[in-house]
């Protein structure tokens, strides 16, 4: 049976990208040796880290003065690194989800806080109303929100922009980025987990303007410091070699297939799809706000008079080959993650399997 | 041609690893997913942790009472995370290389530092007459020295416990954990990348006394406090899943393989050869002293009168297939690991090169 996989990271990636992976762990390069148990010192691998950070620095279009790092740690360790690195004394979050709250919390650690938030409604929309202080070392957005569903959009972006003046502006892109053209110049530092649409788990992305950093007075620990890893090209220490190999033929792939641009394209069908199944249905519905609706993690449940059919609907879509669509405990309901490598078909498989479910409770 | 790989780091892996990490890549468990592309908190990756764990703990007869975690970030993460957890005052370091050097450098942001070292010998031995002081917060030592070939032998080890007496004792293990049995007791804490005799390269290893943890007055940031890991079982955030899933089985290849013990045995085996070989050579000299030598990485360089011949010695080893034997620039010469997964039969084939091309020189 086809497997669909909507898990929400660790995620799908290209078949051709599994093929090619599983290819260098038998022999990489036709060297003879595994991509497993090469030197990172190898001219092998630094050919292929540099062609990652190349890639990423051409499909986000990135600007002169940035550096593109791949790191360890996750972007929970980028949570206070960030203000290790930019924080002075104080720092503005918008808190748009759990992830969010926890880069926030790290920051409390640093100095000052403010933030401006959707708790109250279970974070089902992203806050628009609030001034960011302009006394602010940065302010820190998080521009989807993987477990509600939520995303800030293109055009709440610009008001961003707008808002900050000239605060810095962080982005935790970790299930968005490359899934649409982000304006790169606007931010200071970008970072996120690479395990959606970049990498397997272990690696983690970093794109920082230098001049932001070495403006805090604190004293960094090295492997905390930005700027350890600028200098040492990612290779301070011995990096994530084959999560970078991954994200390498990850990148080559998105490159082929149109880029950044024609990925929204198609991340914009595919959720348009599955949104409007949802919103014509009589069981289902949507749990974030629709202006903020996320492209890459779609949010459902069933209406209070289905809820009884909940598991009902899970073991249904598990037996047609549907993988990882079990919303997060916070939200409840159902979850299908839409990141760049699932295709139309895959889409479709759930909208077909979503109708063919309701049609059967209906006439039932 | 057969390869050998003598690599420092990340390094070689047995074959049936290599070969069960591909087909995982392209279909983990027969549930028709790659392993890069499965959740983290799917009930298949938690049983691979859950064995990882409880394989290091047989494998390395971890007593009650300790956690052991895989994370990610490196040993050179762990340089900070130690003195964060551990230091509240004044900590201890034996500086035997570059790498212990870091370790050092990084607590001296948290406190007061002692240390002991051999630089002034170009780290060519294990420096033994020092006394801990009883009032520091820690001892730390680096078992084995990959880059200066010396590490710390069993009888040192023991006198190094009594040395310590009631100072918490650290362990930086990166390149001869799993390579002979420790007695896991007298540490506090021992950690390490895993790239060497555990896994490839992204996922670092922390076996750590619970009761020695919240006893620090400073705040520490979430990712670098050990008890945020412990609570999480390894899964506060997305961990390296490949990485750890390769070190699950090539745990379980060495518990096949005799465990610990057994492997000690074979690294003896596999360490005099080469070093009887170097011994008996008249154009090749070892640089670390006698009884410090390391059982996982042999550095040996060209006596004074044959330094001229160095290149041609890397070409002659690298046309009969010896990969990774060039010595690190502190260093200079050759360096030949020999961790669990190096068998005898690549030694021994390094062995018949370096004659080959004695026996050609002395001719010649």
């Amino acid at each position: 049976m086809t497997k669909y996989n909507f898990n929400a990271g660790p995620s799908i990636l290209p078949q051709e990208v599994i093929r090619q992976t599983a290819e260098a762990v038998l022999d990489f390069n036709g060297e003879g040796l595994s991509i497993l148990e090469i030197s990172h010192r190898s001219k092998g691998f630094q050919a292929v880290l540099d062609e990652a950070v190349a890639l990423m620095k051409e499909l986000l279009n990135i600007p002169e003065g940035y550096s593109v790092l791949f790191l360890g740690g996750g972007a929970s360790l980028q949570f206070c690194m960030v203000p290790y690195n930019l924080m002075e004394k104080k720092a503005a979050y918008l808190n748009t989800g759990v992830w969010a709250k926890k880069a926030l919390k790290e920051a409390k650690g640093f100095g000052e806080t403010v933030d401006f938030s959707s708790a109250d409604a279970n974070y089902s929309f992203i806050p628009k109303d609030y001034s960011v202080p302009q006394d602010a070392d940065y302010f820190h957005i998080t521009t989807n929100n993987t477990i509600y569903g939520t995303e800030i959009s293109n055009a709440e972006l610009e008001a961003i922009y707008q808002k900050c003046g000239n605060v810095p502006l962080v982005a935790d892109m970790s299930s968005d980025i490359l899934s649409r053209p982000i304006d790169v110049q606007k931010y200071a530092l970008i970072y996120g987990g690479a395990q959606k649409n970049i990498a397997p788990a272990g690696a983690t992305f970093v794109i920082v303007r230098n001049d932001v950093l070495g403006k805090v007075s604190r004293y960094i620990p090295t492997m905390l410091n930005y700027q350890t890893h600028i200098d040492g090209g990612s290779m301070f220490n011995t990096p994530p070699v084959l999560p970078i190999y991954t994200a390498m033929l990850n990148l080559r792939w998105l490159k082929e297939n149109g880029g950044v641009a024609a990925a929204e394209k198609r991340n914009i069908a595919k959720a348009a799809l599955l949104y409007k199944t949802i919103d014509e249905s009589r069981i289902f519905t949507g749990t974030a706000q629709k202006a903020d609706r996320s492209l890459m993690n779609v949010c459902f449940v069933m209406k209070p008079e289905y809820q009884h059919l909940q598991d009902d609907f899970m073991r249904f879509a598990t037996e047609r080959g549907m993988v990882g669509i079990k919303g997060h405990r916070s939200v409840g309901g159902f979850r299908a993650s839409l990141y760049n490598a699932m295709t139309i078909e895959g889409v479709q498989a759930l909208c077909d399997c979503m109708k063919e479910f309701e049609t059967d409770v209906i006439k039932g």
